[in-house]
């Protein structure tokens, strides 16, 4: 291998203490624990955003079981989670799934995603919740043709469609709400659903039927986008109304929100014991697999007794943490501190702390 | 046994699904988890508010690591956790401490308080963090024949205190804090503290010196009181200063503020397997004690692993509910729900839950 290779190769690695599969609530608590150890944390996602299904699948609703909040809406816990997990300066790949791990010796772990980017670490932390969000993809043959060429079953970047033609299908919140958003972004906003009728939020609802009243949205139903047209990107969909007048629509992207549905996907293949769909953890200890090194927390994992609520995967992402920890120092003694006593420390250099008692005479 | 004695009986004795001895986060957050799965709670605990040493020794100071609240100040913690909780409406034996248990038969535990209150639960949780906060005494012989007859050791019910004159010492946050708070009721207000400098927060300690300015604070430094004096109640006190010139001061409440001591207390003689003052439990299924039906949770308890952190309490916490519940079940299925998919029916006949998804035809 040239010098220059090498150079560039190490520059494109990403090198942590602990990897963590699954930006949800628990992978990001995870960084908070971690970053009171001075042990930095890197996420993994398949989504395009932090906050797993908080983020993608009910950000408005409320939560009503997460200590010492009667109720927070989902969207704003990712935010606290964030704000809280910032100044330990976490980094993200986004928007791709773990495929393959080895252990290149004896201290670091190599994770390959599904689009090639390398990351090294001494500890993986799986925190996968109900597995990687898989968009239902439309059933025409040619799908895998244009995906990523105008074909898009995320929203990643708004901008990226700014003053292009956009088509959506699909009957729910994901549909309805980008529906809107983008009515402001794109230029043409076409929305495709196979029934009359929308489910979603009421306020959802009536936004699109607002926007559709003034032109905003065009509205076809009920109809279903039948084929994807176009050379080498999409240029046209084929709508058919009602399962008998057909007609195209050119336009730059089509986007169908079907629904996500979680999948183990790769890790399932690491060799970790699995039992119905999730990880068996070593819970009388750290939640650390079959595989040294390798843990899993949150609703991916399962013990005796498991229940899949944050607020479990916050404990045991805790606990992990702890164990990584001794793993990393090993004979070096760790005594845990109140934050109020200890204050924070972030790795940006900023700190936390109670305000100091006074010594002081009144006179 | 006569009729109208045994009705009075009844009356008196508390009955719940869980008692939980200990008002701390981790005793608070148990009811919100049994009131989902329909138990009641009732919680014992020594001081005289809930919220245990955040409420008692921290409660304007931050904490850092209850995950989702980049900072949240203790007592504000609690009283979310109150908030929380409220719908399930645990009921509380406060200002006295569990001394005794029974098995009264193969269903009911019994538990008697230093005060005599009787308890009877299908399941104990001791969420009993530190121990039970003792109060640091004077050191005068005869305090005993005081104690709550003009000798406080707590502020219980300011009210008791208005239009009296009180007699404060210590030189700490609760001296400072309830010197200020009682000038605004008692008719006269002294403080004593063996030192001239006070030890607290800066602004507490401006306060008092502002006060003092005022004449609404007398202070007396460095001195201690040496005699408590009076007939079958506290009539007054002596002050020694500086270790030379003594004198009396008249006075209806003597309140030393010299700290808590936290004492593993009664509960040490009931049989449960300690270890180094904690309360070893099965960490690999439900945080039971080996004493069937008997759970320990939060800070008192320990494992292999065991961390002291609030975010653990509320993870036992949970799981304690869930094995109580199969212990009171046996064989009913249980399937648990997202609280945002189920929402919350408290005991009082609220509901909290989601916005429901509209289905509705745009046209």
């Amino acid at each position: 291998m040239q010098p220059h290779i090498l150079l560039i190769y190490l520059y494109i690695m990403i090198t942590t203490d602990i990897l963590i599969i699954g930006a949800g609530p628990t992978g990001l608590f995870a960084v908070f624990e971690a970053g009171l150890l001075k042990m930095k944390c890197h996420i993994i996602d398949a989504l395009p955003q932090p906050g797993g299904q908080l983020a993608e699948l009910y950000p408005k609703k409320p939560i009503f079981d997460i200590p010492g909040y009667p109720s927070v809406n989902a969207g704003e816990l990712v935010d606290n989670l964030m704000e809280q997990i910032k100044q330990f300066q976490p980094g993200f790949t986004l928007g791709e799934t773990a495929v393959s791990y080895t252990k290149v010796d004896d201290e670091w772990f190599e994770v390959v995603t599904n689009k090639g980017t390398v990351h090294r670490a001494k500890a993986i932390a799986i925190a996968g919740g109900l597995g990687t969000f898989e968009p239902r993809k439309p059933t025409m043959d040619n799908v895998a043709d244009y995906e990523e060429k105008g074909l898009e079953y995320f929203v990643k970047e708004p901008e990226h469609f700014r003053n292009k033609k956009v088509v959506i299908a699909g009957g729910g919140d994901s549909a309805l709400d980008w529906s809107v958003f983008l009515s402001n972004v794109a230029s043409e906003v076409t929305l495709i659903h196979r029934r009359n009728e929308f489910r979603g939020a009421l306020d959802s609802v009536e936004k699109v039927q607002d926007l559709k009243n003034q032109g905003k949205i065009k509205l076809i139903t009920p109809a279903e986008v039948t084929a994807i047209k176009g050379d080498g990107k999409v240029e046209a969909i084929t709508v058919e109304i009602d399962g008998q007048e057909a007609f195209d629509i050119e336009t730059d992207y089509f986007i169908p929100l079907f629904g996500l549905t979680p999948k183990l996907g790769e890790i399932a293949q690491w060799g970790l014991n699995i039992e119905k769909n999730a990880i068996v953890v070593n819970n009388a200890l750290d939640y650390q697999t079959n595989i040294e090194g390798i843990y899993a927390i949150g609703d991916i994992n399962t013990y005796p007794g498991k229940l899949k609520l944050i607020l479990c995967g916050f404990h045991e992402a805790t606990l992990m943490c702890q164990s990584v920890y001794n793993r990393l120092n090993p004979g070096k003694k760790f005594v845990l501190k109140y934050t109020t006593v200890s204050g924070v420390d972030g790795f940006d250099g900023s700190r936390k702390e109670a305000e100091k008692a006074v010594v002081k005479k009144i006179d």
